[in-house]
C-alpha cells in the first residue's frame, strides 16, 4: 500500500539479491526505519522483538530465514536448527508452523548445492501467494461493505470497525482485515474504520492508525473499552478482525481483547466477521478455547508505554506502581458461535467445520 | 485506608479549619502529592482536571466547593453561581447534581450570616455518610465473597475482577467496588483482584493497583483486553466494578468498558456485581443507554500517556500518529440484564425496578 503517496511493502531483498529488507515496525508510527536482515538470528531476533509481527508476515518472514540459515550453512543441521529457533519466537503464530513446513518440503531431498536457490524461490512464492490471497480477502469482502453501502444516505460512511493490526503491515502488502477496506476505498466506497489502539503493545494506534493515514481512509482512533458503546448507539455497522489462527472448528484465535468485541457486536446484533488468509486454518485442533496455546509476554508490555515526547523523543514511561504484579496475555479465543462469517480467498464461509473442510477440502484432508 | 502503613482520607479539612486538603490523583502512584483547595475556582479546576474524581468523591468535593463559595460571598447569586460553575464539570456523575441539591437545601432558607457554618456541618456530614455508607456496601458484599471462599482449596484465593477505580480513591475512604474487599482482606479471607488498567486514563494501573498495593491486598494489574480470557479459563470467581449512575431500571453508567467486561461475565457464568452508594441512583432515568448523557473528553488523553521515566521524570508520549482523529467517550452502560446484583448499603439487590425501589422506597417516591 501506499507510504508518503508511495507503494511499499513489509519485506523485500535487498539489491544485493540475498539479504531481507523489513520495516522495523516498533518504530511506527513516530519514525519509518527500515532494517537488513543477513542472519537466522537477525530473523529470529526481529519475530521476538515484534520488528515484524502479524501471522502473514511472521510466515513470509520466517521462510527467509530458513534462506539466511541455508545460504551460510546448506546442511540437514543447519535446517533442523533454523526450525527450531524459528519455531520457538512465536509459539501462537500458526504460520510460523506452515512456513517452515513449507520450506523443509522445499529443499529437503535437493543436493546441498541447489538448497539456498531453491529456498529463496518458494520464499519469494510464499510471498506472492500472501499478497494474492489478501487481494482476494479484499475481493470476497467487498460486497460486504458494500452492501452496507447501498442503505446509506448521501454522505453517511460505512463504519467498521478493527482490532490490532490485520492491515498491509501485517502481512507482506494489503492485509487481510484491512483487505475489504482497502478495495472498497479504492473503489470509491466512503468507508470509515474506528481503530482500536489495542494494548498493551498499541498495534491498533501505532500501526492500523498509521497505515490507513498513509493510505488516505478515514479513521479515528479509539480506546479499547469503546467499541462496545459504539455498537449500542449504532456507530458501527460491521467488525472486521485478522486472526493468528482458526481451528478446524471456526474458532478464531487472535489478539487479546478481540472476543470482548465478538460479545458486543454479538449483543447488539452487528456482523462480525474475520479475514483469514487459509494458511491460517488449523486443522489439528478443534476447540479453541481449550487447545489453543496462548502467549505470554513480558510485565514491561502492560506496565510501560513508549512513544513521543513533544519535543520529538522516544521515550518509555512506566504507568504501573512500582511493585504491582501483571499479567500479559497475547491472544484470546473468540468461539465460532459469535463469528458472523470467514473471509477468505475462496470467499465468504460460515465458522463452521463443514464450511472450512468444504472450502478448504485438501487441507482438511491432509489433517487426518 | 493505608498508605505506607498510615490511614488516609481521600479529602479533609486543614487545620485552619477552613481551606480542604485533597490527593491530588493526577500525580499517582509515582508522586503522592496533596493540593490544598481555597476557592470555587480550585474546587472545580480539581474535578475539571481529575485531581480528584470517583462519583462519591466528587460529591464530597463538589458540597466543599459550595462551602467555600459561601465563605467568599454567602449571597444567593453566589450560591447560584457555585452552583452553576459546579454542575459543569463533569456531566455524567449523578452524585454532583445530588450534593449540589444537598448544599442548597442546606443553606437556602438561613441568613447570610449562618450559611457558611451550616454549609461546611452539611459538607462535614455528606463525608461521613459516604464512609458509613461504604462500610455498610463493604458488609453488604462480604458474604458473596466468603461464599466463594468457602469453595475454595486450602491456598486457593478468591479472583476478583475490577475496571477503573471505584477504590477509596474514588469516595472518601473505603471504596465502593474495592469495600467488600478490603472488608474480607481485613478478616483474613485470602482474596486476590484483577485490575484492569482501564484506557485511556488508566485509573486501574495509576490508583487502583497503588491502593491495593499500599493497603497490602495482593492483585495483578491487566491490560483492558485481558479480562474475557481470564473468565474463559475460570480464573475470575467474580467481578464487582462501581458506577456513576444507575438508572431507576437497574441500567449501569460506569467508566468506558465495563459494558465488556458485563458481556464476558455473562458469557462464562461470572456473576457481575455493581457497588454503590444510593445517591448514585438516578431515579428520574429509566433507560441508561439512551437516557445517560455520555461525557466525551479530549483527544489528547487516548493519543498520549503520561509516566515515569527510568530515570524518575514524569513525562508525556504521544502513541498515536499525527493526524489521526480520536473519539473518547468517558462512559458506557450495561444494561440491568447483565448485572447478577447491586451492592447497596442496604443489602445486595437484583437491578430491577421492583429492587430498587423496594430498597429505596423515600427515593423513588421523591423521583415520582
Amino acid at each position: 500500500m501506499k507510504v508518503d503517496g508511495k507503494p511499499m511493502r513489509t519485506i523485500w531483498l535487498e539489491p544485493d539479491g540475498w539479504s531481507v529488507g523489513i520495516i522495523d515496525q516498533t518504530a511506527l508510527p513516530h519514525r519509518l526505519i527500515t532494517a537488513r536482515l543477513t542472519t537466522l538470528e537477525d530473523v529470529a531476533h526481529a519475530i521476538r522483538a515484534m520488528m515484524i509481527r502479524g501471522a502473514p508476515l511472521i510466515g513470509a518472514t520466517t521462510a527467509y530465514g530458513v534462506c539466511l540459515a541455508l545460504r551460510a550453512d546448506p546442511s540437514d543441521e543447519s535446517l533442523e536448527r533454523a526450525c527450531t529457533v524459528l519455531a520457538a519466537t512465536r509459539p501462537t503464530a500458526i504460520n510460523l508452523k506452515w512456513a517452515l513446513d513449507e520450506m523443509v518440503a522445499a529443499v529437503r531431498n535437493r543436493p546441498r548445492t541447489e538448497r539456498t536457490a531453491a529456498a529463496y524461490r518458494r520464499a519469494a512464492e510464499i510471498c506472492e501467494d500472501d499478497v494474492a490471497i489478501n487481494t482476494a480477502l479484499g475481493h470476497a469482502g467487498l460486497p460486504l461493505i458494500e452492501a452496507i453501502a447501498a442503505h446509506k444516505k448521501p454522505g453517511e460512511r460505512v463504519n467498521v470497525l478493527t482490532h490490532c493490526n490485520a492491515g498491509w503491515l501485517a502481512t507482506v502488502d494489503v492485509g487481510t482485515a484491512t483487505a475489504p477496506i482497502y478495495t472498497a476505498h479504492d473503489k470509491g466506497v466512503a468507508v470509515h474504520v474506528f481503530a482500536d489502539e489495542t494494548r498493551p503493545r498499541n498495534q491498533g494506534a501505532s500501526l492500523t492508525a498509521w497505515e490507513l493515514g498513509q493510505h488516505g481512509v478515514p479513521h479515528t482512533l479509539i480506546a479499547d473499552n469503546t467499541g462496545g458503546h459504539l455498537m449500542q448507539h449504532g456507530q458501527v455497522d460491521l467488525v472486521i478482525v485478522g486472526t493468528d489462527r482458526v481451528t478446524a472448528n471456526g474458532d478464531v484465535c487472535n489478539k487479546i481483547g478481540t472476543y470482548l468485541k465478538a460479545l458486543a457486536a454479538h449483543d447488539n446484533n452487528v456482523p462480525f466477521y474475520v479475514a483469514l488468509p487459509s494458511p491460517t486454518i488449523d486443522f489439528a485442533l478443534a476447540d479453541g478455547v481449550s487447545e489453543i496455546p496462548i502467549e505470554e509476554r513480558g510485565a514491561e508490555e502492560v506496565a510501560t508505554v513508549t512513544g513521543r515526547t513533544a519535543d520529538g523523543r522516544i521515550e518509555t514511561v512506566r504507568i504501573a506502581p512500582n511493585g504491582s504484579p501483571v499479567a500479559n496475555y497475547g491472544f484470546d479465543v473468540t468461539p465460532a458461535r459469535l463469528v458472523t462469517g470467514l473471509i477468505t480467498e475462496r470467499g465468504v464461509i460460515a465458522a463452521s467445520r463443514a464450511a472450512l473442510a468444504g472450502a478448504f477440502p485438501e487441507r482438511a484432508a491432509a489433517a487426518e
